[in-house]
């Protein structure tokens, strides 16, 4: 027998909860609009699962929530968002995208318009990367039982060969390096979300990441030692659990953080320490001291990479603590985020 | 350097925003609650990324959302689901299932033993399957903005080799299978919902599926052709999206349907069909005739499969439909589910 193409299209003008029960509604919203904004050919086959033949090597599989408010904002949306930093979850294991799936929470109300713009949006960001969207789910809530929609995005990819990423290898001396500037991200959300008179043009970093693993590999292979984007509670807390792991002191010079100045304004207009804000664009990795340069060199030619920086060193030491060295002499604690000054950053 | 053992413990009462702020709040909860929870040696090892070699062979990827309202249910509750959907999607594709990862989405205020509940539930119901979780992510929302806690939970699975589920592979005269009774959790779920004084002893049918997809393979290899759950849309919605697709006749008996007799009280009462109405233990497989009998032996000395039973046939026809036959020689039209009767039953 054959399969027909059963051309369908999707008019309905605002997403109600017939939408996710499974019937009529959900087959126009699936095949005349979800389906065919992320088409490929293990997708369009799809059934429950999808089903291809496994890659060879080591696999990384990794799951992310999004729930950023507003879902539009300077330099990305939350569609966008939820490709970017599920991919960056995978890079920061080394490996590269080898699939997606998606599910979706809507709320019953929400503008199919909206919608159908952050769909786009993912398509756009996967296509961009290369990477296929294997399947998804898509659910309806109630009105005022979610924030006009939520994703969780899952990836699964294929650990490059040459990586060797694990936190036991790190030993004293090992160098950090920064990816590039940091804080731009959470405060274009927090301006966006803000009735505040800052005048700044402010874009969130949201960016795939993996170009700029695979030049770090290229140029060091396995004197690349551990990654961590630097995403929610920011560049701290990523070096602070890193403290905690290895139980030895930390040490960044702050100088050396690269800050765009409308982002360190905003954070000092609002109290905000820039090492605590949220990035999606940025993350932070451990070398051998000895492949410092070469790795600052591979990321600096790397496009997105020119602003990535030594900017500190794993340090002897009995506590799990981070310590910002001043060029004066001086030496604070850098404190993991307490509380949640900018919440649903992503 | 040694990876210290840090025991960290959980005590907070509420579910805050900034348990998902990725600080010092979201570690306690992670690594004081749901690590230990999930605890298998992948996970233990995890970053952003579960790592591990590729299983050989074909996979199945697939990915759910679990909204369900109640939380708890007779007979089961969202956390159980939210392992038994995955792994039922997974069995639809003729896969054991490898790995799990979840998503949590919380709202602020919730009682923390409510989600020490649900996360203990995710543990037991993936370890009684013997499925690891692999990873996962925690967001928080603010009060309001979920209805207590929403899952999001992927799998990934290794497709048995004696499997070749493909609609394109049905032909007329294949004969439909039920693996048992329906409407046991749709009804189940719309009681616990409402103040309807039926004095019913109804519980969900919620249950890993795998066992009986693993007898169809033993029993039939590639005689068995095509898998559905009936989950959302019910039996109803499977068939005519089988239909469709087929672009042919599918008839049933729907004497021939086993239905408890609570269940089909209650929708007489309510005016519902049980063909429309959600299960998450039940599906419906295509076989070619010559196998239906050691189908239905394979299912029926399966634990959980003795009411399987034979239940229609797929028929010639110029258009999609599902026909109900009758013994007394009448023939009705099963629509798919339209609206939604039930919201949020999964």
């Amino acid at each position: 027998m054959t399969i027909p193409s059963n051309a369908i299209s999707f008019h309905d003008k605002q997403i109600a909860l017939a939408h996710g029960a499974g019937g009529e509604a959900s087959r126009r919203l699936i095949e005349g609009l979800i389906r065919p904004a992320f088409s490929n050919p293990i997708l369009d086959g799809l059934n429950d699962s999808a089903v291809f033949a496994a890659p060879a090597g080591r696999l990384a599989m990794t799951s992310d929530s999004y729930v950023v408010r507003p879902l539009q904002f300077p330099g990305g949306s939350i569609g966008e968002l939820a490709i970017h930093g599920t991919v960056n979850d995978l890079a920061m294991a080394g490996a590269r995208p080898f699939g997606l799936t998606s599910t979706l929470i809507l709320e019953a109300g929400l503008d199919t318009a909206i919608l159908r713009r952050e769909i786009t949006a993912m398509a756009d960001a996967a296509r961009r990367i290369g990477v296929p969207i294997l399947g998804g789910d898509t659910k309806v809530v109630e009105h005022g039982k979610a924030d006009g929609l939520y994703i969780s995005t899952t990836g699964l990819g294929i650990v490059d060969p040459r990586a060797n990423l694990n936190v036991a290898r790190i030993q004293e001396g090992d160098k950090i390096l920064l990816s590039g500037p940091i804080g731009n991200h959470g405060i274009a959300i927090l301006l966006a979300r803000t009735e505040l008179e800052i005048e700044a043009d402010i874009r969130s970093d949201t960016r795939p990441l993996t170009p700029l693993v695979i030049a770090l590999l290229d140029a060091l292979g396995e004197g690349l030692k551990w990654l961590r984007d630097a995403t929610r509670g920011g560049v701290a807390s990523a070096l602070n659990e890193l403290a905690r792991d290895l139980n030895t002191f930390i040490s960044i010079r702050e100088e050396a953080i690269p800050i765009d100045d409308p982002v360190r304004g905003a954070c000092e207009l609002l109290g905000l320490d820039p090492l605590h804000v949220a990035n999606e664009g940025q993350f932070v990795a451990v070398v051998r001291a000895a492949d410092a340069e070469a790795a600052l060199k591979a990321l600096r030619s790397t496009p997105g990479g020119q602003r990535a920086c030594l900017v500190g060193e794993i340090e002897s030491g009995q506590f799990g603590r981070v310590l910002a060295r001043s060029s004066y002499g001086g030496t604070r604690v850098v404190e993991m985020l307490i509380g949640d000054p900018l919440p649903r950053i992503c």
